[in-house]
């Protein structure tokens, strides 16, 4: 595999506030091999990063890809409930190919964004790890559960392997087992679930405390709130990955401390469908993994984790009337280092750091909007944006370079997903 | 001057919610002369719109142009006034060739984010009429007002007649009186500058209940709250306009709608700088025009009205708890023509009408991100970012075409900003 050298830029390294230098990255078989001002750049292929801040790629710990395709489709419908009448009857009738194609789509708008590693849960998603591996991007598949035991086992029997099979042992792809919520699945599957995850050593992924309408139903139905509901069937056993919540109480929060497991914010998705606002940096401050996603692009609607990022900054700068209660280097802390330790790739991923899989962005500041740059922290997360994006490189392989995908063919994908709305609508 | 015909676009007006068209517009002596599916081309340079989306650019209704050179400066300091104490002395350093070279980049900034007019409040800006002219951008000049009655003399004698030449009968320019807060201008002074303002016809511009502490400040100072107070020196009586307007209660309120003054929203700095949340929502339904701003780039950190159009939805929808409290239509309406009417300027630009001045903002939506492309106005708001800006233009002159800006080199700006910032750095 070649062997690249990103010389003289602004690093990132994300290991720790203070810790940025200018240097170089030396990268050979896909590892961060050195970093430092006196790298080996004898028959590396150079990328100049004079011009450059180099992070970490980031990873978005919370989507649905394929749903890029209900992209801005009904959604300012007065109601929650209307708009999800619109929805579900489209992803009824949502086929292999419409999985590809999204999945396509998805992985160059995250490319391009600066993102290369991405935690889902859909469907048929074999079809996804196909994308993927055009891509060139990772990806943690949560093999989506809904409904009761039999559903569960008929999914798990069914799909895991295709989605196995897909991936043939490359490490870019790991599988999580991912009940939807505690509103769609029964109990029994959600223990199942549980103990399926644990049994072939994986995370478990599940939306929790979204809104507060799901936790008043949790407290009817179940006499719980639902982190009380989930620890009690014993769900929180094991690594766990929480999306959302938002509306969680003392007992709750000390639950999911105790447990080890992830919150994952998604202040756009939350924001946009009214659903509030989690207080992650009381959670960080307690003690909990905040890592954060976008939410499927029907409810956000894209994927772009910077953006993310800056609306996570302000919408807790403006309700903690605190401006640095989460700062810019924890806020991309959460985008990169916090996102791989909820996914339980951070000996891998989510920091620049020798021994390191290369997955990183590079963003050109010799533009208008990041002049002059200053400090580098806030320069990334309030006046960069996509458009700053030259470089993203995933385990080594560069994918996109002076803002062009090199796997993918933008143009072509477009008129593959526009041709295959189209026809899902009419279908 | 040249006559164009961009053909083929998705419309959006913004004169109307359900207004939107796909057709043609066409433009001659800066002036859109037809619009529709049967304009006539010939002789007409081309733009082709059939990837689209076409709306009146962006308004800026508030904002420090040449505080971009602040841009990202120790903004994560602790205090808000251990900040304000590293700006200020920068300010009191800077000089007439800061403010042209900071003015050249900020409107490359603008121009590049789709806006064409903003709404400024600063220093030396004779010096910056000059840049928007080379830029060939509108700008309402506020002549900053700071200090007692004398020192309002003193910039109203000194410094309008030099922004007045400068401007030199340009009727892209136009000039605001601007004291610039509460707890800066004397009692004289805020009087003078409304008679001044009123004597000469032109609108007044001041920062007004932006933190919580001015609204404590002015009631135990004056015995008043904010907007009372200025309402009691006659300061509401004629075009106003009122940056942040964060804390106000419906006294206050009352007070402002019937004065008809404007309220400019600034949510990145309001979020950031966490002062508040101002509900526009509420504004806006009683009868208040509420407009878009993005406050000072080293407060926000840039200039990006889109960025910023998306924020105000955000937070409005989730403090509201009301997905459509404020429309994807609403908020655009903001960034268009709510601010063309703040600023006095609405019977020329905000809305894509015939007879109105061709200021022109063009998507480009054959992207990934905005891949399918469903509803327009989410598709804009939520989806598109600066990337997908493809062409703008102001006063009928393309400042962009397919990604490039026609009358600035930002290379050169870019090197100019940053030297005169290691300058002043050095001072």
């Amino acid at each position: 595999m070649e062997k690249i050298a990103i010389t003289d830029a602004m690093i990132l390294p994300m290991t720790e506030k203070g810790k940025e230098l200018k240097g170089s990255i030396l990268i050979e078989d896909g590892i961060i091999k050195e970093i430092g001002n006196q790298i080996r750049t004898d028959g590396a292929r150079i990328i100049d990063g004079s011009k450059m801040i180099v992070l970490p790629s980031f990873i978005n710990a919370h989507t649905h890809l394929s749903m890029v395709l209900m992209r801005n489709y009904k959604d300012t419908l007065p109601t929650l409930s209307q708009w999800l009448g619109e929805i579900w009857p489209i992803e009824d009738k949502l086929n292999e190919d419409d999985i590809y194609h999204a999945s396509l789509l998805g992985a160059a708008e995250l490319i391009r964004s600066g993102c290369t590693c991405f935690n889902d849960m859909y469907f048929m998603q074999w079809q996804t790890v196909k994308a993927l591996k055009k891509a060139g991007i990772r990806g943690v598949i949560g093999q989506t559960i809904f409904g009761d035991e039999k559903a569960t086992i008929d999914r798990i029997q069914n799909n895991l392997p295709k989605i196995m099979d897909e991936a043939d042992g490359d490490d870019r792809y790991t599988i999580a087992i991912a009940p939807h919520a505690i509103y769609t699945c029964t109990k029994e599957a959600l223990k199942l679930a549980r103990s399926t995850a644990n049994r072939m050593g994986l995370p478990l992924h599940i939306h929790l405390s979204e809104t507060q309408k799901e936790v008043e139903d949790s407290l009817k139905e179940f006499g719980s709130r639902p982190a009380e509901y989930i620890e009690k069937l014993g769900v929180l056993d094991g690594e766990t990955i929480l999306a959302h919540g938002v509306h969680l109480n003392d007992i709750e929060l000390e639950l999911i401390r105790k447990s080890g497991a992830s919150i994952v914010h998604n202040p756009a998705s939350n924001c946009k469908l009214a659903s509030g606002i989690a207080p992650v940096a009381h959670y960080r401050d307690i003690g909990i993994n905040v890592a954060l996603g976008t939410d499927g692009a029907s409810s956000n609607n894209n994927l772009n984790m910077l953006k993310e990022a800056t609306l996570a900054s302000m919408i807790s700068s403006v309700t903690t009337m605190n401006p640095n209660a989460l700062t810019p280097f924890d806020i991309l802390s959460m985008a990169t280092k916090n996102s791989a330790k909820a996914l339980g790739l951070d000996d891998r991923i989510g920091t620049i750091e020798v021994g390191k899989d290369a997955d990183l962005v590079l963003f050109n500041m010799d533009k208008v909007n990041t002049t002059p740059t200053n400090d580098p922290y806030s320069a990334i997360l309030f006046s960069a944006d996509k458009s700053n994006i030259d470089s993203v490189l995933c385990k080594g392989k560069v994918l996109m370079e002076s803002g062009m995908l090199t796997t993918l063919n933008e143009c072509e994908i477009i008129e593959n997903t526009n041709s295959q709305w189209e026809d899902i609508k009419r279908r």
